[in-house]
């Protein structure tokens, strides 16, 4: 039987975008495996109410709970909304929120922060809600960017379109003052070049991957979870549905440098 | 009991774009009742794959028999791909894709006609099969516009962006001497501004509500379908996740000026 901590750390999104978040983790956790998986027969989230993203959250985490994994996370931030409770049926979950808060907290010098993301997360209010509980202090500022997703899904990542959607959605920060901004989307930091260029330099980009990297590897430590198997590390990637943007987005990304494999799955 | 002709006629989409049809019905069809089935739980249809669109479909459709219809309508492009059978369940189902190629191939000089769709639509390749099956002698230009139906649902029927979009999907067919476009997805009627003005002005969009609302009325007439009810009709909009846009687009097709009712429901 394998050592609870020789399993695999499953990653879980609504489609596509939470590949920029299982980069992060792989980079960050070498030694790791990884069991992906993308509902992408039901993408996207971020246009849905919370009852049914909470219903396809859920459904998620039992499907993944039963491949045997160490720990669950959520990288997505439409389905963080929907689930904050740090277990599910005994296994730690992660989301993509809460460490992104922590860090932009402590990045901000202006105590201004914006937020970007669906307008399922937007209208959440949960990041507005988790910076205020750090600090009362800071003032957010909210924008839903609903079509950065199908921009990104098209592979506009640098486009004379994507330039002129990002500054339609972000000219009105400009007179905020703010000085961090996050990307509350998963596929945001696919199109960060035309997000800096409408925010200015001088504002900093906060992507969750990262993040949430540096909150397991504390947790990690913590608990002794990391494995302690340096080969046959494994990198399976899962979906509800075919979707030729995971292969070119894991291809983009590197991960496909890796010894990967794809598996289509039914959840329900 | 209900007489049969006196049921109400079923539509289904994948979402919300299926009023665009829907109200091409009511106008044809002022005495009939009306259910409307929005499946916005899983919207879109149109990057997903036949063996997905198919399973929704079916499981559509079988809702809907249950609710006592007199025959059913798959509005949606992208799923009438995945079925083209006249029939379910011994129910009448039209599909929008029939009716559109028939009056396109009547209406071509040029014998050069154009399709737009979603991905899945244009991969079937349903369309330009059908109309080499009326005439072998068209030609046909056929032309994925993924980026129209989150266009559309951002309500951005008459924008700058929607011009850009229109042009870069379009432009290549201006040298293809077509004098007729299908709007293959029912979203794009709403972008029909933007798509005249790439194509010009010679080019004859042919929209599917109406070509289909002749075949049905034909239909009708053969098997005395026609409902003798000239008062008490309903028209019931059912949808599967809760849509900001279903009510935005019921208002701005004029259709929410009838008696009708909004109701969540659940398919699975």
């Amino acid at each position: 039987m394998t050592e609870n901590k020789n399993k695999p750390i499953a990653v879980f999104d609504s489609g596509v975008g939470g590949l920029t978040v299982l980069n992060d983790l792989i980079i960050n956790f070498p030694n790791e495996s990884f069991i992906y998986l993308g509902d992408t027969a039901r993408l996207p989230y971020g246009s849905k109410s919370q009852d049914t993203i909470k219903k396809y959250t859920e459904q998620n985490l039992a499907f993944l709970k039963n491949l045997d994994v160490k720990c669950l996370v959520i990288a997505c931030n439409s389905a963080s909304t929907s689930f904050l409770e740090n277990q599910f049926e005994n296994l730690p979950v992660f989301n993509v929120i809460e460490p992104t808060v922590k860090y932009a907290v402590q990045q901000t010098n202006t105590q201004r922060i914006a937020v970007l993301g669906t307008k399922a997360t937007i209208k959440s209010r949960i990041y507005e809600n988790k910076i205020k509980e750090c600090n009362l202090s800071m003032t957010v500022f909210s924008v839903a960017c609903p079509l950065f997703v199908p921009f990104a899904e098209e592979g506009l990542f640098e486009d004379p379109m994507t330039n002129l959607l990002a500054y339609r959605y972000l000219s009105s920060l400009k007179e905020t003052n703010i000085d961090t901004a996050i990307l509350g989307c998963t596929h945001y930091p696919l199109l960060k070049i035309a997000i800096q260029k409408s925010l200015g330099s001088h504002v900093q980009l906060i992507e969750s991957g990262n993040c949430l990297a540096k909150e397991m590897l504390d947790f990690f430590h913590k608990t002794s979870l990391q494995s302690n198997i340096r080969d046959n590390k494994t990198i399976r990637l899962l979906s509800t549905d075919e979707n030729s943007f995971l292969y070119e987005l894991a291809k983009k990304l590197k991960i496909s440098e890796h010894s990967i494999s794809f598996e289509l799955v039914n959840i329900i």
